[in-house]
């Protein structure tokens, strides 16, 4: 036992528990329930997982030993070998990595996608046990950075599901982990509490603190404690580009504009951000903006937002994951003090919760797969069918947020066509964002305001603001189509041509780009 | 002046403002910004709007004196008129009845749907009048049954968004119905506070009252005060039929399950249902049921609340509107005092709002226009296009509640066919309620229970228990090429085959029928 774990558990009579990784394995059969720590990829429990994962290497127990899994978002690397060893039988609410993704987009792992402010609650209401017996899950593995003299348990970078995670597991596994520092104090932890007993989230500003900093824990459920030694590996953010520092100036100037008209205040109001290029490229033109006294209020952190406190633009910033590369993690534990004072980490279900979002007047901005002419978005689904991610927090965001924003580039790569695919299509081929969810789109070509518009306002307003010149006349010839055919029809409110509304898709799936030849092109 | 209107409008200086509905047309002028009262069909402006009307009808301007027009919901025949005279403009949130359908559909009218909890605030935020110099309404016309020595307005049988209205109003004409009788004490009052400002709603039971039981307003801004003496006219209910009342019986088993199993408390949570057949069949059936001291927190209250109460099953019912046919009016009136200890009215953003109906844990139905396997819902657009009455509050309810069911007949009948559309389809041409948003779908069939089910799981359940024998297997047929499709493809998460995804849609459009000769037939 090392001093540190020692001096790091601070309730002794976990220490009685303590374990090897390898001795946990005999705890796991096939088809158990299990939830994981972690969100975005950190703070999620490693050595357990990879111990099992050797151990079905070894003995050839590929989707023999698998489980149903659950994680607050995302977790690590662990979660992809699993994925790679048919470890996974059902995953849920949300995944991140290749392996994971080929694995549900494969047929081997079953896999849903739900709202993260939603799937925490739920699981506590037993909907995703309600096939088991006892309506638990059957271990929640729990990566801690401290444990207090009652027992409690302090996470690390990520609170997540945890919370809930624990309230309804029947066993727990707690890996300590005395590589990376103590964040105890940086958490502000909510437990659930279910209807009819719920009470208001008192949160009205995004400083609010409940006061608990560790999540309290019955220590007979606590079956191992486990020491863990390993990092979060966060892969080097994607650094902002021409493209999407173009949209961070749109989104600046719409910003001024707002606060200009007056429906706005001078700091803005809290703002949402997620994770990618344009996400860093919006912070970035924030932090060199004459904004100042900004807040944040979202669910996951990244290293830019190191930045933007630096920049001293940025008062506050809450969430309920900091997912920072190492050298973001170093520079972070070195102003500690300064830190810890400007950020507090949260559950899911308080960072996500609609009430504070809607309650706050958050500015949401993500990016999806595509967005219609009409704006709705899809945010999972390639082609209506293959899953990337999950739809995360994005509509939890979107839909409660007083400015729901997508920004997007105008047109990706295909493998033949440098602007092959076209993120402004005629028809989502799946929604996840409705058109009654969105106020602003925004692309590298310009802004498109939708508020207070019908749908065929929208339409006309999409295309000559947001689409790329390449798709520009191809959209408008279909909506002058979808027109013409809806006045004879007598359904102009939302007009389409549904043997022709997929046709972009259709195209890229035959020939490998979204651009017609013809809108009369049959498939 | 009436001795009634002296007796109702108990602020003296508003009866120097006495004038006819007339007396208002002046006031109009082609192009304004009108808030009206109202909320599915009651409490809206009658004589003024029918003056309007009048004018317009008489002096051949139809087109030429036309409105942008905001209602919290629907109101009443008067805007059915306004349609059929080319009087609007712009029109949201929601509407109903033909002749406004119409003109929208004809694209005569410019119409958004925008969720019911969110349109009053986004009024407020000044998204609606963006484009206006003035950034405000120019009139909000309001029916009250009663002013109090302050100034301020008792609503009548609906709150809606009126107290929004009011308070991002230029001018207010208020017409006070001294044919209904006062609904004095039945409302509870929110007005509206805007982020950054805003403190949590308290609600903590559906009875919760914050004590305020009319609008106030700033008397110099009230212009006109007219005296209305028509009754609302709401059509006749539809009664339960065989097939809504096996849906009824359908829900109550599950509900005795989910008691059994936990999941909820003995007399449930706070329902909320829509209106129709199906919602009242399953009024109906939990009256008739086992269940006492049932709570309800909706939108809308229907005739056969009157009932429920009465079978003593309901203990508290909330609303923003209770919509009553005159026979039900009378009812309601003779027992006031019994109804209204049991009720109370409240403002739409209220009613409708994600946090106090997460925190309650509602349970939500609605119906919609069709179902895909997957679970997306299309509540709005038929056929993708052509807009029946707009999404209302379903979406607030659904993507909220604790359990979100949808209910829909199997099939529908088409001009040549008994069940020409089957109401579950492979892909909506419209979504309104995404896959992340509903636990159960619910046909005279049967019961899917989709909770914890991936998108796979999902179809075979959907198809399985809900769908009408006459489509089951060319749904079957079509979830099996996908899948055989998307083995190949490696998309497996949501197989959909997009060239065929919407044949059983073209094949109505074409042939008006959804059942398919093959699902190789080209179109």
């Amino acid at each position: 036992m090392s001093a540190l774990l020692k001096q790091r558990v601070r309730y002794a009579p976990y220490l009685a528990k303590l374990r090897s990784a390898e001795e946990c394995v005999e705890l796991f059969k096939h088809g158990q329930y299990l939830g994981w720590s972690g969100f975005t990829g950190v703070g999620a429990p490693k050595v357990v997982p990879q111990a099992l994962a050797d151990h079905v290497e070894k003995n050839n127990l590929q989707g023999k030993l698998a489980f149903n899994l659950f994680v607050g978002a995302s977790a690590g690397p662990e979660e992809s070998r699993w994925a790679d060893l048919d470890m996974l039988l059902r995953r849920s609410p949300h995944q991140v990595g290749k392996p994971i993704a080929k694995a549900i987009n494969d047929g081997r792992t079953m896999f849903f996608d739900k709202h993260l402010s939603m799937f925490p609650q739920d699981l506590t209401y037993g909907y995703y046990t309600k096939n088991k017996e006892n309506d638990l899950l059957d271990y929640t593995i729990i990566e801690a950075t401290a444990i207090t003299e009652d027992g409690s348990i302090v996470p690390g970078p990520a609170v997540g599901g945890s919370p809930e995670m624990i309230s309804v597991s029947d066993k727990i596994i707690i890996e300590v982990n005395t590589k990376t520092p103590s964040f105890e104090g940086i958490h502000d932890i909510d437990m659930p509490v279910n209807p009819p007993h719920r009470l208001p989230y008192p949160h009205t500003t995004t400083d609010y603190r409940v006061g608990r900093t560790s999540i309290p824990v019955d220590p007979s459920k606590v079956v191992a404690i486990v020491e863990s030694t390993q990092r979060d590996k966060v892969p080097a953010n994607t650094p902002s580009d021409a493209m999407s520092q173009q949209i961070g100036t749109h989104l600046i100037e719409f910003f001024e504009h707002e606060v200009k008209m007056g429906r706005l205040p001078a700091n803005l109001l809290p703002l949402q951000s997620g994770i990618g290029n344009i996400a860093n490229a919006v912070v970035e033109g924030l932090a060199e903006s004459n904004f100042k006294n900004l807040t944040v209020w979202t669910e996951v952190l990244q290293d830019s937002f190191l930045d933007f406190f630096d920049s001293g633009s940025l008062d506050f910033a809450t969430a309920t994951s900091i997912r920072l590369t190492e050298a973001g993690f170093d520079r972070f534990d070195k102003s500690w003090d300064e830190f810890s004072k400007k950020l507090c980490l949260r559950s899911q279900v308080v960072s996500n919760s609609p009430e504070i979002i809607r309650r706050l007047g958050v500015i949401a901005m993500n990016t999806p797969v595509e967005v219609d002419m009409y704006a709705h978005a899809n945010s999972t689904n390639v082609m209506g069918s293959r899953m990337l991610n999950g739809l995360g927090g994005s509509a939890d965001f979107l839909r409660n947020a007083k400015l729901s924003i997508m920004h997007t580039p105008s047109a990706r790569p295909s493998k033949i066509d440098p602007t092959g695919v076209s993120c402004i299509v005629p028809f989502a081929p799946h929604v996840d964002q409705t058109e009654h969810d969105l106020d602003v789109i925004v692309t590298e070509q310009g802004l498109a305001d939708l508020r207070g518009m019908s749908p065929r306002e929208r339409a006309v307003e999409i295309i000559d603001k947001c689409a790329h010149p390449d798709y520009k006349d191809q959209l408008r010839e279909y909506f002058d189509r979808a027109v013409f055919h809806a006045q004879k029809a007598k359904c102009m409110h939302e007009p389409h041509i549904l043997k022709d509304a997929l046709k972009m898709h259709l195209n890229f799936q035959e020939n490998g780009t979204m651009k017609l030849d013809s809108w009369d092109q049959k498939f």
